[in-house]
């Protein structure tokens, strides 16, 4: 294992090895999922045969990660591309597609499901596996881009041929793909906003091993990276991490990676280069959930209808929910500990854990500077109040009595703005009895801390190991 | 009355004239002053001959507003001047002048008290009049200063020779010092830091009349102010007024007032000019008191004992002790609404208006930055406590039991640094049983807002009026 050579991190070796039936698929899962990929890709190619496509659709091939080999165990979900003639029709491709799949569920008594993500795909399932049936276009050249999806069969080409001339290096990704699942930052959609399966294996093949991948992260300062290094520097301070897509320079491949969710690589890595063991806490996938008591001071939002939105897009919006809610909370005078959101279940919640949910009677309103034309304004409304408007520093300054006083009020006036949500808004005690006992366990759980890796932190870090 | 000549201000004129009982000293009132004053001089003169000094003070002169003719009634303290020859030994001439003084008290009968400015002066009381002896050098060039008060005569021939020419400004003088009396900013000692007498003559001298003058101050900006307007400009910044000492040009006049102060003043200013009313108002000197209850999160501190220094000395290191026990309030989470000086009867009080008197049980601390070495030891204090650390943007944050809740404790662990300061600390309904009545109604009048300029504020300014 040539990336995890370095001597002092040789520890690594053991404990990766022990904890392989984490990432390593059984060659019975792999031979279960071939078989069900060629079924589903055959019966595709009987239908574009039914239907007078083959002059259309130029190629099916399978992509993502179980087209490199480098898909985990428990993502049991195959990309079948059905890549069209760049001269089709966008819209004609779609309606073919969807044609073409309900046709293939229905020959083999699959259920079918209608996904979006740039635009819409078509999810067959079989035999618990999920087969996800993409249309794109079938391009020589990456600049004749038409949809964002033609892109890929160029990151499979890029990965499997990398993977071809280092193939000690699919382990690797195999092992940063589960401890970014771990740390909650694997997958780019809204909702994670962390490192995409491709991202992934760009960076390992990108630094030769997941070790010198940790390595490099732990010097990392956020807005500052540039991979690889000789990218224009003109770049930096787009986005937190910056990684060129090695098949369309043109493109940040981590662009979608929040300013958090790079930090927690950026800690954990600084953690593991000098507690590397902290890497098996990791696999091993311990977790614990210390007992915390949820107060009047957590206000709880449960999410009980939505305008029809995508998974995607529905996340997208609750995180903007969720800071805007925030930033009114802070506006009016409430310290705000935290903001989370939290996916439980079915249900979405926006949590909110408060300094406190009610706020002193009196407020400092700030007026404007004496000298300043708006003081008349402030004068007239505010001059016969007690106790009178007084001067500190050279501004106006009155002290008033609060208008609202409790953070559901707030919170509440701020969520209008959203039509179509509906929450229910309960104090932390309240939700106890009010939401299911698992959704219960699970907020405390994010609000105490007991993610793994908090789990691993404790274990390796506190009182001297650091 | 040449400088209120404005159509628009013929109001004033009135009301000015109206309240002349306010700022005029009777006939007999001069009277007896001169009378005394002459006494005195006369005795100064007799001890001076039996002392055989006459080779060595120069001259024995009456300084100050007395001698320009521009005091009030109620301020019935008269400076007379011993002035030395300026090769005369300073430690000497402090000793004569104890000596002369002295003296002069017994053959009068009167009483003698010792008081320090930039060097002791000697008050003897006599018939409700307070003469100060005051040393200084009989100098005949301003640059060959010695003390501060050789400054004195100057300032004292300029203003003479000003109101010669202008007698009709002394009037006009006098309003303006009532004024700034009922507005709290009549005063260079550091209780105050308002505008002493001497500045307020040379203000209404440099705009020709007090209407001008307040005219001006209305388009005032703190720290943007320079008289006069060709002074150098580099001098802007160095203080919220400047106003070039006409007798040294060296030396702003206005360097102790405070921006506070001065703020008052342009406030008041900008009102006058639409609705100059407001000055007989002030001049008036209606106040009421309105009702306003002092409740638990008002924070009163009696000085019990202090160290032993000069009145205006302790009014500087009170207002020091004020400010910085404000700013620890705050630095540990208070919201401080208000921090205020009150002297009432012989008392200083400190009172701190707050938010909230005790705070939220937990708190957030913001630790470094994950990429940052110190984030080592942010972890190693933090990492095993419940609920957990977390990174909210790249930072480490941890939500932790806040140590000190209670502002009386921050209060008297910052008041510890101040040695040979004793306190009584008490809530604001508490204060009603531990002092005395008027000065409760005192405090309580300075947190309501009972200022007679505040009264007029009411009258002139809500509503509609501005």
């Amino acid at each position: 294992m040539r990336g995890m050579a370095d001597k002092s991190l040789e520890v690594n070796l053991e404990c990766v090895n022990d904890y392989s039936y984490l990432y390593e698929p059984t060659p019975e899962q792999r031979e279960n999922i071939e078989k069900i990929t060629r079924e589903v890709i055959s019966k595709i190619n009987e239908v574009i045969e039914e239907l007078g496509l083959r002059g259309v659709i130029r190629e099916v091939s399978v992509q993502g990660s179980f087209a490199r080999d480098t898909w985990l165990p428990e993502d049991t979900d195959v990309d079948v591309f059905l890549l069209f003639d760049k001269s089709f029709d966008f819209e004609q491709m779609r309606k073919m597609t969807e044609l073409i799949s309900g046709k293939v569920a229905v020959k083999l008594g699959a259920s079918i499901e209608t996904r979006f993500a740039s635009h819409p795909y078509y999810v067959i399932g079989f035999n618990r596996v999920e087969v996800e049936i993409v249309p794109a276009y079938k391009i020589e050249d990456i600049r004749e881009m038409r949809t964002a999806v033609d892109r890929t069969p160029f990151h499979t080409s890029y990965i499997t041929s990398s993977l071809l001339r280092k193939p000690w290096l699919k382990k690797e990704i195999r092992v940063l793909k589960v401890l970014l699942k771990r740390l909650g930052i694997y997958g780019a959609e809204l909702e994670v906003r962390g490192f995409s399966g491709y991202l992934s294996e760009v960076l390992v093949i990108a630094y030769d091993g997941l070790v010198p991948l940790l390595e490099a992260a732990s010097r990392w300062i956020p807005w500052k990276v540039l991979i690889p290094h000789d990218a224009p520097r003109s770049l930096i301070g787009t986005a937190p991490l910056i990684v060129l897509d090695p098949v369309d320079l043109r493109r940040n491949a981590a662009a979608a990676v929040g300013l958090e969710q790079l930090s927690k690589f950026i800690a954990f890595s600084k953690i593991f280069v000098e507690n590397p063991e902290i890497l098996c806490c990791m696999l091993e996938g311990k977790r614990e959930v210390p007992d915390y008591m949820l107060d009047e001071n957590i206000i709880i939002l449960r999410l009980l209808s939505h305008p029809p939105l995508s998974d995607d897009a529905l996340a997208g919006k609750l995180r903007r929910i969720l800071d805007s809610t925030r930033n009114t909370l802070e506006r009016n005078g409430f310290n705000v500990l935290r903001g989370l959101m939290v996916h439980a279940r079915r249900d979405f919640f926006l949590v909110f854990q408060l300094e406190t949910s009610v706020l002193p009677p009196l407020e400092k309103k700030i007026g404007p500077p004496v000298w300043h034309t708006n003081s008349k304004n402030f004068l007239r409304k505010w001059a016969s109040h007690t106790p009178a408007p007084f001067i500190d520093g050279d501004r106006w300054v009155v002290i008033s009595e609060r208008k609202i006083r409790k953070a559901e009020e707030v919170i509440m006036n701020a969520l209008k703005v959203y039509k179509g949500f509906e929450w229910e808004i309960m104090r932390g005690e309240e939700s106890y009895w009010k939401i299911a006992e698992d959704e219960y366990r699970e907020i405390k759980g994010v609000l105490a801390g007991s993610e793994i890796w908090i789990y691993c932190l404790k274990k390796y870090v506190s009182g001297h190991k650091l």
